[in-house]
């Protein structure tokens, strides 16, 4: 498996991208808003979307239509709206944008899904994107950039990565992109990846190896602990490189292909989370169950005196203990401990000496570390993704309007 | 029933307090920092404790003696240390110093209970506490106003309410005093209270008054989510005043007084929230059930993206609607009315108009309001007080040591 440079969702074969901007929210920006990605044949998809009961007009539309069949030839996607909480209207919407490329394209109704992100609440200006339909079209391209550009709203960089696959009998590709920027940024954006290859997989096997590469990795970040109504993962495999991942060795690389682009992802959304000044790894070991060892370390990557706490590269060791406390999981206080990098700092509950708080502050001022509870209640292991909260995340989240 | 200013736990008959500065944090402070409240006759003893896992050891100690008898002479506090995360060791000082009070006030072993609040996993500096004994013993005063001081870590104001009630044969007086700040502060300080009456009162009748009063108050305020080691609400009553209220007329007047105790102390302590610039009611109104309203309320008074935007004065009605849907509820996005005080913002899911938003802003722009949510999904209905996230709280809690 070789990671290749610069990769994303046109990186596989038969796939192509373009994106353009259409200043979808009316402040004149220059930002590129509105795209497509198309496959050059019927691509297979899965999808993840969020559990908020609350669920964006595209969400609803996607899922209705994947409940009716498993391929499809793209998906539109614009930023700058999100077309959440925006009644019948909003889905109206979604289907008069979806239709309006999938004439254009030549193609049957009910080929393109979409995604959206972006301010909550206000109706797509559809006439206005409809005028764009065409442009976008006609620069279509299997290099292009602008997509992963355009998904973006709040996220500071440009997230994608890619990997080819060699096996016995030639090679596959797997490549994707995202946005993230807060779990909800202040536009109420969200998290979203698409991905792609030209590997050949049954729908029901794509469908379970990306539930868990999910949960692995765009199920084991948080920025604010908060919920999208927009969240959607997508996956689209069109076959076109020849090469089968239905059967046990070539399934092995291809679950590895795409949890690497997975995880390559989720981590960039954290490490580009609102206000995040570091990068920091939650690593449950010997949890009675694997629920425990989750809800623990979700408990403290969630936790605002936790995250201030890495803010500040204070090695609070009690903090630790109360939000483990707090956890409501099986374990006992006197069996815990805890590990800053490979520093051992606490054992069986108690902090093992007062001389070791400038090593840990030491590696807690660094832009990533890893904590490392030890509970000795079982052999469950998990490992949870964030980031600090620092004065910026407020500034970002409170100051956009006023 | 009468609201009497400046009252505290010694304003009932039969109790005194004292309190004394002895610089248990080491850190040559002048801050009132250990005391004692006693009841010049036997106190019958309700109190809740932390739901945490983690158990400071003093909540260890008082919960063991509480399981074994009813009645107690009064309660040793100190703040500048919690005595968690200490082992048996933090135990053997929590014995060590209630039997030095019991001593120096010829009372029988497990007379009195203790509670501490602040620093976590440092043992609490039992000989230099120990030479106070007698100074606080001797200071014990009826109209003493030091304990409230005493009990305090970053809280910036002193919390304390009493009520004054007539009966048809007499009057009884509830009184108390609290300390918060954070749910958890920069030095993993609590949320203490502690309230006295002179009301005749049965045990298990005072245990599900207590209990009732505790889910109105402390358990729906939130500052933060976090949840401590020592958290601890505790109710003496010594009957001094001869008024029983075992019995029913009585009784209401008695569970109106402690609710209003509870919940003026409870306010306070959301008001002096670290970093707080707003005090904010969520008021969910017709929830399928109790247990839904209160998940929702909570959802939205513990999220980052919902508390930034009080900060900021922002009615973004998006993020409030994408936080029910998170919630895990029974409901239907278009049923949904929200309300800033009295403005109805969104009707069954919809922002009503753009023009309403100055109205709102200048609402949200107060230093307190109420967000009403209808859901109208049953009739259960649920209030939670919290308050906004701002700059200074992650200051607070990142910057105390660096």
């Amino acid at each position: 498996m070789k990671k290749i440079n610069l990769g994303g969702v046109t990186t596989p074969l038969g796939f192509q991208s373009s994106a353009i901007c259409t200043d979808i929210k009316g402040n004149n920006s220059a930002k590129k808003d509105f795209g497509l990605l198309v496959s050059d044949v019927p691509a297979t998809v899965s999808a993840t979307f969020t559990k908020n009961r609350v669920k964006a007009a595209p969400v609803i539309y996607d899922m209705n239509l994947l409940s009716e069949k498993d391929e499809f030839f793209g998906i539109v996607i614009n930023s700058g709206n999100a077309n959440a909480c925006t009644g019948n209207q909003g889905l109206k919407n979604t289907e008069t944008i979806c239709q309006a490329f999938e004439n254009k394209l030549q193609l049957d109704n009910k080929s393109l899904l979409m995604a959206s992100t972006g301010v909550i609440g206000v109706q797509l200006p559809v006439d206005k994107m409809l005028n764009y339909v065409d442009e976008i079209v006609d620069e279509l391209d299997d290099t292009d950039n602008n997509l992963a550009e355009a998904i973006l709203t709040t996220d500071t960089v440009v997230k994608k990565s890619a990997y080819l696959v060699e096996t016995g009998n030639g090679a596959f590709v797997v490549g994707g992109i995202a946005k993230g920027a807060g779990m909800i940024a202040p536009d109420m954006a969200t998290m979203l990846a698409f991905i792609t290859t030209d590997a050949l997989v049954d729908k029901n096997i794509q469908d379970e190896v990306l539930r868990l590469a999910v949960e692995d990795s765009f199920n084991s970040i948080t920025v604010d602990g908060d919920m999208s109504t927009n969240d959607s993962v997508f996956l689209f495999s069109n076959g076109m490189s020849g090469i089968s991942v239905n059967h046990s060795k070539n399934l092995e690389l291809f679950k590895e292909a795409l949890k690497a682009v997975c995880l390559d992802l989720a981590k960039m959304i954290v490490k580009d989370g609102e206000g995040a000044t570091k990068f920091v790894s939650i690593n449950i070991k010997n949890a009675k169950n694997y629920e425990d060892a989750k809800k623990c370390a979700f408990k403290i990557a969630n936790s605002p005196l936790c995250k201030t706490m890495f803010f500040g590269s204070d090695p609070n060791w009690g903090r630790l203990m109360a939000t483990i406390g707090s956890a409501m999981i099986e374990f006992e206080e006197n069996k815990v401990d805890i590990f800053f990098d490979d520093l051992k700092y606490v054992e069986n509950g108690l902090l093992i000496s007062d001389d070791l708080e400038d090593k840990a502050y030491e590696i807690m001022k660094k832009d990533s570390f890893v904590i490392t509870i030890d509970l000795k209640a079982g052999n469950a292991n998990k490992t949870v993704y964030t980031c600090d909260l620092s004065y910026d995340y407020v500034k970002i989240n409170a100051d956009y309007r006023t």
